[in-house]
């Protein structure tokens, strides 16, 4: 089975250390996003399967509108845009920039075709490689340095976003149609799980040092922490299935109010894309429709599967505070995390994108004593802390200030990426963040509990 | 502008006179619902743009499967099934057949694909051909040959709604694109419409003689008429910007209880597609966004739209049996509709499918003296009756007695076919059925009133 | 078991018997109202538990309203409303008359609370009865009596909704509380269905005479009908025992499209008030809970349940022509139903709300050969018509002319009368409507068929 | 007019403070329910308003079932339910006790009607003190004790919402009427506002002593805040009124995306109860519909209101932790807050519940120079923290545990108490907590913005 070779975990990045100019990681990066398109028919890029996910075809072009709306058309003098009708169309939420076309309505777009779509990405990636690599030796001003900056990074977002939005249509299909065929995955013999003890302190969170972050990261800052532990290891597949097969979808006493809600209005039994076949739980992957493999972390659980499961287990969310401080720590076990001038982690190893996998790979042994395992990659751990500015939070001046801050009520974070998040993008003091109940991303978790 | 001899009426036919064989009349009904779908991208014939929209994809791939399902599979020895799966997939509302695939999930469908979809009926049709032509000196028995006829008559159904989802559909998309681009239409000067007078008595209605005709239509039956009165045209497109600037749209006391409930809930202010910029009313067409045509019947109002407007004019809608009756003559001035012998008229004339104009004419004359105008084609004319069981009726038996009975409640009939129809489709007795909300059938008018 | 005398079926009246002058039975039907909401306490009376329902205070006012706005305002010089912003609260649907409280807030009014409203009675009452009684040697004017006729009529309409409204109510309590207790009712043996002949011709149904009806029953017309058949009997709960048991609820064929969209969408299993306890049918009655009685005719279902029994049972609805006709036969076997001079019966006998049983009574034995038994009275009985104007129907003018023409689309017409409606209320040719999903009403029905 | 006297701020309470035995408490704080519901007709405490809200009787018999299920039940040998089926009627969400009548149906219940509630009021109090008054030397048993000081805050706790439930349903009646009549409420010149400093600093905030609080209050915990500043007083009326004059709810850049969602969807162009006449702004209260007066707290905002305000004033929503930091300097200025022993405050003054006013009163003198102004009474302030389990929270065992914790997603956190709330029912560190979009409570806010 020669194509597990390719399935092994290889990436290892980080944000700063992407190699290449800008104009070069914009090349790696566009060419990425058109390569998970590939796979799919014009007919597979053209539809909404939910309100909450777009069409492959709306993601290749809003990644695109991105560029052309806040660095060609403000940039580049004498640039004419594709087709002026695009300014509305793929605007997803810039009240800033004007109209929008609704969102719910982005699955009814059959024109421009996918064809254009394609045609629009070239003529814009022209003209920023002639904006970018005009002259190597003089840089950008660094304004338009960010811009473009921002703007790489949110179509690696958006990256994700195809797939998972992919997996959702194709799993509406009751042929259940697969992306792509690499199952089954390296099986790999799963490390026993264990907690890791962190002692009470006042530390530091957010963003450090100058490389790109989002807003929402910053500022730095310090927390008070009481001690506490965390998992080695993410919870796992076989576990959620204990927890099924203990009553846990019955069970009322295990479940926050509104999750208990969740389950009786929308007949949760499992997590997303699971059904039961003769007794046996199987699961809709981007590979089609496979066996559950209880190794592996469980995903596309809520926010509210995510907390009735730790209570189960006698346990509970870790907030992201105590997350981000156990990552740095891992990253850098002498980091002295009061101090302002400590500088986040510069190696970032785990199953991202880039290994072909899309899939959660089986629990792999700790990377060193005391350490956390597979804290970044293989899914988003869901966190105990709803998303709200961080002391002090500026929102970006402008149209990009519309980015984060505006969505900063009714939502829980998410930290350390999936097997859908390209490598380079993540950092341990990303913030993901969606709704509580919201089940179609790469989502798990990962237990804590106060320390004795 | 040498398109326009192309748009001319010309249609001529009737179910009867449609020429060849029944080999042959299959082969021309298939390419004609193929080269419907031919403008159009694979992207267009993917999406569902509402709960009573299909996909064009799966209109080409459920007209097929009535054949294979209905035909092949039960008369073909050794056929075998194009794709198992596909007789759930396709299969539209008929429990006798098994499961479904839900109609609000026919857009999910990225697969099979369009190219897929083809194969199938390239199958299917070869199938059907040996079916049929395998024996040219041996008729088909009559069972096989009856409900081959019925898969036809199914088709041009579906050829219909191919036109109308089509157009629904691209009418959601901001850039309003054009399915065809045959704009402006033939010019004609409108007629004057007068009122027709009929005499009271005891007529008859129903399908009459040997030729095809669904369920529905029979058992031909009598029915006692008061004397009454039909306008020699249909209402127009000038009429109801009448209507509207004399706040048709905002008097209550015009309206169907139900009806005003519509207007209130779905902000009703005209007709479906239309839109009002700088004072000008623009209609959104198959041949894009143009200028509304005083002088063209109206369409694509629903039945309270239809009836409000009949009451605001004095007037009132047409019951069915006084339409049919009044057509039973227009065909046959001489006929003794009391007796049950009389066969139903051969010639029907009209602006049908084959026409391509794909929109109502303008008014033209009558074709002769107390005759009515434009009866058949151009937009489906509304009625004051409920679309219910004849007296007598019975319902196929078997799958296809699926076809018509269990629609029976809940809907008004509409009469005469309209400018989507295939010629060879509409009879005098043919009954059409929505519900009083639909609005995005090529869907009009003609007013009644009683006699004296 | 005293009380069972009371409960016998008494009620023996026609409108055009009703005794007394007009004063006396304004004063008579106001009296019954008022008595109708004497079990009830405030809390009873303002409750609106359904949208389709109305709270009894708001019957109580709304009835009251009538006659102050379209009799007393009108006609009464120098007359003072009670509260002038009742005019707007206890409006129901006149647009004519200018504003209304909308229905689904009518149970938010908890004031005025009852001892007003009954106060707001008691005033209009006697202001009517000083413009009645004033001087009864000089008539009233023929179009003040006609407008007074109708609001007594309409009255007894909201008596009888008064009823099923309340009884909705009641049964939302888990309580299950009783409006009255004269449980059990006089039994009854079951007398044995058959089927009646009716021969095929023109006949005429409509109003005939100069004694009041609603505008809808007008003009008597002329119908052909073929020939058919009635039930002698309405079908019993004991005859939908064995539709449930034969899988009547869960089998699409025997339903209307429609139809088993509501029995899916719902969870039907069962007519409206049933459930299972046991094994055992138990239904709610104004009585409280009780057994099922397998030999009363079925009441509580919808025209949908009531058309997939009839196909079950291998009949069909009657048509309210069919319905009518036979009625008139019953009442007068010599008639001439094709004469325009032929008036209404002139004794209908049944268990009218007059009788206190307020629950359907055992089949009874047939009046005489060849008639039907309890077309009136017990259940309303549906009819396979839609609701529709007859031929040469024209609106009352005036606020009344929204009284029943605008209702006429996308409803079932029910015929008869039920245990609840007012022996004096009722006619042969009185058309009660509602929607197809509607079941809180005392409605059943009888089965039909064509002849031979 | 000599009821202003009555009105005027004279509530000065603590919890610990509230004089005598347990036995006399609980009558007070009965008596106190009971008396809220004096001025209200059976009518009015039947209804449901909306989903959010409860009708007043059966706040009466919840706040009793309390009482009659935790204690009665289990700790009076051979006590008798009053009636065993109100054990499933008056559960409002204790799975652990069975059974619960579905919330949306509280309003269905006619049943008991208001004055067997009573009665079931004075059995349940009547066995309440034979409890805890039959051995006044002999102390109650610490567990009872606790769980009956539970039910008496849980009782003060529906007290406010009888008050903002039964407002609601008054709002809905287009008469308007009042509950009290004591308008107007005592004129005071209001007091300018100004910004308050607090140093950065590792603070405690939870409840701390012995005295009663909820769960959700503990423990207490160390908490870094940095330097922060708090307006001295509430945001008023007419601080609102200019933001609406300013366009502030047709501005989306100042709203939270899912309050701009929430304006959209609602059509929100006012606070809650706002209506405008003649150009002037109009407020429902339980005085009737009164003239918004511009000194008074802003209440019946939403989470998304108070947030966009803050956004517009060029400021920001307090933290809890700040809030209840600022507070506790407050009581004790020289608290030392690093400090675990550190007790709450003693002394908390402000317009409650005892006041009469039952609206906010307008800015008053800063009570000291560096203290918050009216931080308890009045209004209920938002915070910018969503209601999540301290560090270290545990749930209270048994059914009681599900009082708080479960509730602990998707809601905000208030505090501070208002014009609603029993005076001794406040404390520094009480946690109230409402969804987002939540406006039928008296809540409104304080502004806080960064230090320097």
């Amino acid at each position: 089975m020669g194509m597990k070779a390719e399935v092994k975990v290889q990436a290892q990045a980080t944000g700063a250390a992407v190699p290449g100019s800008q104009a070069e990681r914009f090349l790696a990066i566009r060419r990425m996003t058109r390569s998970l398109a590939a796979p799919l028919s014009s007919e597979d890029c053209a539809i909404q399967s939910m309100p909450d996910a777009s069409p492959v075809k709306w993601h290749l072009a809003h990644t695109t509108w991105f560029f052309e709306t806040f660095v060609l058309a403000a940039h580049l003098p004498g640039y004419q845009a594709f087709d002026p009708s695009f300014r509305v169309l793929f605007n997803s939420y810039y009240h800033s920039v004007g109209e929008r076309h609704p969102r719910l309505e982005r699955g009814m777009l059959t024109r421009p075709d996918l064809a254009q779509v394609l045609a629009y990405r070239a003529q814009v990636e022209q003209a920023m490689l002639d904006l970018l690599g005009g002259a190597p030796s003089s840089p950008l001003p660094p304004e338009l340095a960010a811009i473009v900056e921002l703007g790489l990074h949110h179509e690696q977002q958006h990256q994700e976003l195809i797939l998972t939005d992919v997996k959702h249509l194709l799993s509406r299909n009751p042929l259940k149609p697969a992306y792509q065929d690499k199952w089954p995955l390296t099986p790999i013999h799963a490390s026993a799980r264990r907690w890791l003890g962190f002692a009470e302190g006042l530390h530091q969170i957010g963003h450090a040092g100058r490389d790109f972050c989002f807003d929402n990261e910053t500022p730095r800052h310090r927390v008070w922490l009481d001690a506490f532990e965390l998992a080695s290891h993410p919870v796992t597949h076989g576990d959620f299935i204990e927890f099924i097969e203990d009553g846990g979808y019955r069970r009322p006493e295990l479940w926050l109010s509104a999750g208990w809600d969740a389950v009786a209005a929308r007949g949760w039994q499992a997590p997303l894309y699971w059904t039961q076949q003769d007794g046996r739980w199987m699961v809709f992957t981007l590979h089609g429709e496979v066996p559950v493999d209880p190794h592996t972390p469980i995903c596309h659980v809520s926010f509210y599967e995510a907390e009735a499961f730790a209570r189960w287990a006698g346990a509970r969310l870790p907030t992201e505070a105590e997350w981000e401080v156990a990552v740095q720590l891992n990253a850098n076990p002498a980091a002295d995390l009061t101090s302002q001038s400590t500088t986040q982690a510069t190696t970032i190893r785990g199953n991202f994108l880039e290994s072909g996998a899309l899939h959660p790979l089986a629990l792999r042994e700790a990377p060193a004593d005391g350490m956390l395992a597979q804290a970044f990659g293989d899914v988003w751990e869901w966190t105990r802390s709803d998303y709200s500015p961080y002391p002090g939070f500026r929102c970006a001046p402008g149209a990009v200030g519309e980015y984060n801050g505006k969505f900063m009520s009714g939502q829980y974070v998410l930290r350390g990426g999936s097997c859908a998040t390209p490598a380079s993008h993540i950092r341990a003091s990303y913030r993901n963040f969606f709704p509580a109940d919201a089940r179609w991303q790469f989502s798990g978790l990962r237990l804590a509990r106060d320390a004795g």
